[in-house]
């Protein structure tokens, strides 16, 4: 068995996205993210993917050439390799990242997320060339399936007049009764229980009176509001004074460790982040001023499925929840979130998914939702196979497009609709 | 490949161990250790070893039988296991741990030390079976050789008269020319060129006195002192006061997190532990309170090595150090140690061991130290391999025993050449 790593692949593609609305605007009609695959000296290929805009593909180039001539078991050398790769400033804005909607951006965070794309796909390569699942090699699931919860969004039923699109039966959503009836139908196809609405959309009354339907219209169930930061602490202290008795938790409420810290002394509403906390140099003052209740984990962010665990393990040492938080991505992550979420023995709530919301992907065979929950693969490596054709017809959309669609901007897609539009100041509301 | 464990072996062995004195009194002659054997159906087999005493060798013997028939990939499900053991209470006593000279024992303490055991056998057989060394299993080294020191004691020459022992020819040390000479052997025959003493052995005074009778022999040596949690705050902040320019770190001066904490805020000389801080459950509180500088993690207390690496992370996410501690231990554990310790990024000082005290062990080929360091294998597993006429020898030892060495007692042993001795209560000075 020769585990060397012979070739590395990068694929970068555009994959259909939907209307889908936040307080920085709303998604694009195409997306990018970028597959990686690693490729054995016996010929065994890994899969994975991330974030695939020009800030992350410029470092994953030498990145992906470094990797070569390495043992694909060497994981804890790919955080030696990302230090080695530059990053060009000018990508790390110091201000919040509108893609990942993680906090501000850093040359570190941009490096996370492209190990982690390397990561899952030498994971994969890994398991398939010793016959055991990237869960074993995880240490064991300790679950056999993982629950997700439904993640709403206002939505338009399609994008602006005129904008190349694919469209979907999703319909619009952009009062109370709408964000119920898009409930109802995540819960019919998929069988979600837990519900997460993306707020900062609407003025807070508007989405309160959302959370409320949604809780008249699905007792018991956990729901969660989460508005991207986009308000004060005086606003948020007022959701979550209004919503108290039926939010499981209220999601990056405000910007920033000190006014997180604010509204958490304030109310007896746990508060889960994304945003506050998105990096392990980040977690020490955060968990010190108890600023969160909740880490939602991110592959993508923190570094691959190895410092997910480890997050996993620093929060439950220091009695912090967690959970997982999804941003744009395709079955491949999906089956790595599944994986490394069936490993952590203190995940206490449904992680979240966009993949519903993708109807394209590059696999042979999609992911599917039973009971909103995800089955946890025992075949080797991630269980999943790539389409070429469906990778290659993705890819074409990339190699054919302008250059417009190749960065995510949320606010660029807004001004279509609305021109003039800025992305709003914080906080908001 | 067929992963499933078909049989488990515990073997309770007694290893000769000199006469090293510490707070609580001085080694017996032969110290228990428990030999683990995990066996595929393949008929791999993986070695580990951990605590002898019958405290954790109960809990073994259920720990063996529930791990038949499952997955020796499994890791995570070594602590599913080790909830559903019982600790007899009357073994958990509520004061310290002398055998360990770990903090206060608890029924937790003792089940993650027997998982410790089981999950380096596990690992061993995992890595034979896959062709992989153990530290691949852990993502991969990052060093190739891993730095030890020499560990210092106080000591007499031989046993009491009358004890049966083995012999060695290390000779006494008793005062500062015999800790300098002692040290002066380590790092002739070994290459050490860190040193640790343990002391709370007499007034700190003298062994304060032995540390600068170190640092003059040995110039820009790193230098420890040990006192077991021996002293007063008072005394505590004396001593560093007093060596505050030629110790590397001073380990659990004081007993507890308040004592250390005062101790921590008294000086700028590190504190390090592996009393204060032994559990995950340890954490939050002495590092919210900065009561260490240095956490010396020991995979038998931690659980394992998996665990070991986790504790290394979070010390990183917390900017507190990290190396390790180390008991009375044979081959085995110095193998787990060295594969362990070559993948933690953030270990800043040399690891304990007390293996060139152990003129026994149970392996073919005993480890060797080449410049202070043993070099990390790159063979499958640990890249060791018992050897089974000296460990039947040793558990011959153990069964011939009448039940008085079988549980580790440094002040029974005291009490042999002093009659009268009491494990001194503490703070002792």
């Amino acid at each position: 068995m020769n585990l060397t790593i012979a070739d590395v692949r990068l694929t970068p593609i555009l994959v259909a996205d939907p209307p889908l609305l936040n307080t920085q605007g709303v998604h694009q009609p195409y997306t990018p993210r970028l597959i990686v695959e690693v490729v054995t000296a016996d010929g065994v290929t890994g899969v994975g993917e991330t974030y695939g805009d020009t800030k992350y593909l410029e470092p994953a180039r030498p990145f992906a050439e470094k990797l070569k001539g390495r043992q694909v078991s060497d994981l804890n050398g790919l955080f030696v390799i990302a230090d080695e790769v530059s990053v060009d400033d000018s990508r790390v804005s110091g201000q919040v990242d509108v893609g990942g909607l993680r906090g501000v951006q850093t040359a570190d965070k941009l490096r996370l997320s492209v190990v982690s794309g390397f990561e899952v796909a030498c994971l994969d390569a890994l398991g398939k060339a010793l016959g055991l699942p990237v869960h074993a090699l995880l240490g064991g699931k300790v679950r056999d399936a993982v629950e997700y919860s439904a993640y709403l969004f206002y939505r338009w039923a399609d994008h602006p007049e005129g904008v190349a699109c694919e469209k979907d039966d999703w319909g619009a959503a952009v009062d109370p009764a709408g964000v119920v009836e898009q409930a109802r139908l995540f819960k019919e196809r998929y069988g979600f229980t837990s519900f997460k609405l993306k707020g900062g959309v609407f003025p807070p009354d508007e989405e309160i009176a959302a959370v409320r339907a949604l809780a008249d219209a699905f007792p018991g169930h956990p729901l969660r509001l989460d508005p991207n930061g986009a308000w004060s602490v005086e606003t948020s202290l007022k959701v979550a004074k209004e919503l108290g008795g039926v939010l499981e938790y209220l999601e990056d409420p405000a910007l920033g460790v000190s006014a997180m810290a604010e509204v958490s002394a304030g109310t007896g509403v746990p508060l889960a982040t994304n945003m506050c906390v998105t990096t392990f140099a980040e977690i020490k003052e955060a968990f010190s001023r108890d600023a969160v209740q909740v880490v939602l984990s991110d592959h993508h962010y923190w570094g691959g499925l190895r410092n997910t665990r480890q997050l996993a393990a620093i929060c439950r040492t220091f009695g912090v929840g967690v959970s997982m938080h999804s941003n744009t991505h395709l079955g491949i992550s999906l089956a790595a979130m599944t994986h490394v979420a069936s490993t952590v023995p203190n995940l206490q709530h449904a992680c979240d998914s966009h993949y519903p919301w993708q109807s394209e992907d590059v696999l042979t065979r999609r992911l599917t939702f039973e009971g909103g929950r995800v089955a946890v693969s025992d075949a080797p490596g991630l269980g999943v196979e790539l389409d070429r054709e469906k990778l290659q017809f993705l890819h074409r959309r990339w190699l054919d497009d302008d250059g417009a669609l190749r960065e995510r901007d949320d606010a660029a897609a807004m001004r279509v609709a609305e021109p003039g539009w800025v992305t709003p100041s914080v906080p908001r509301w």
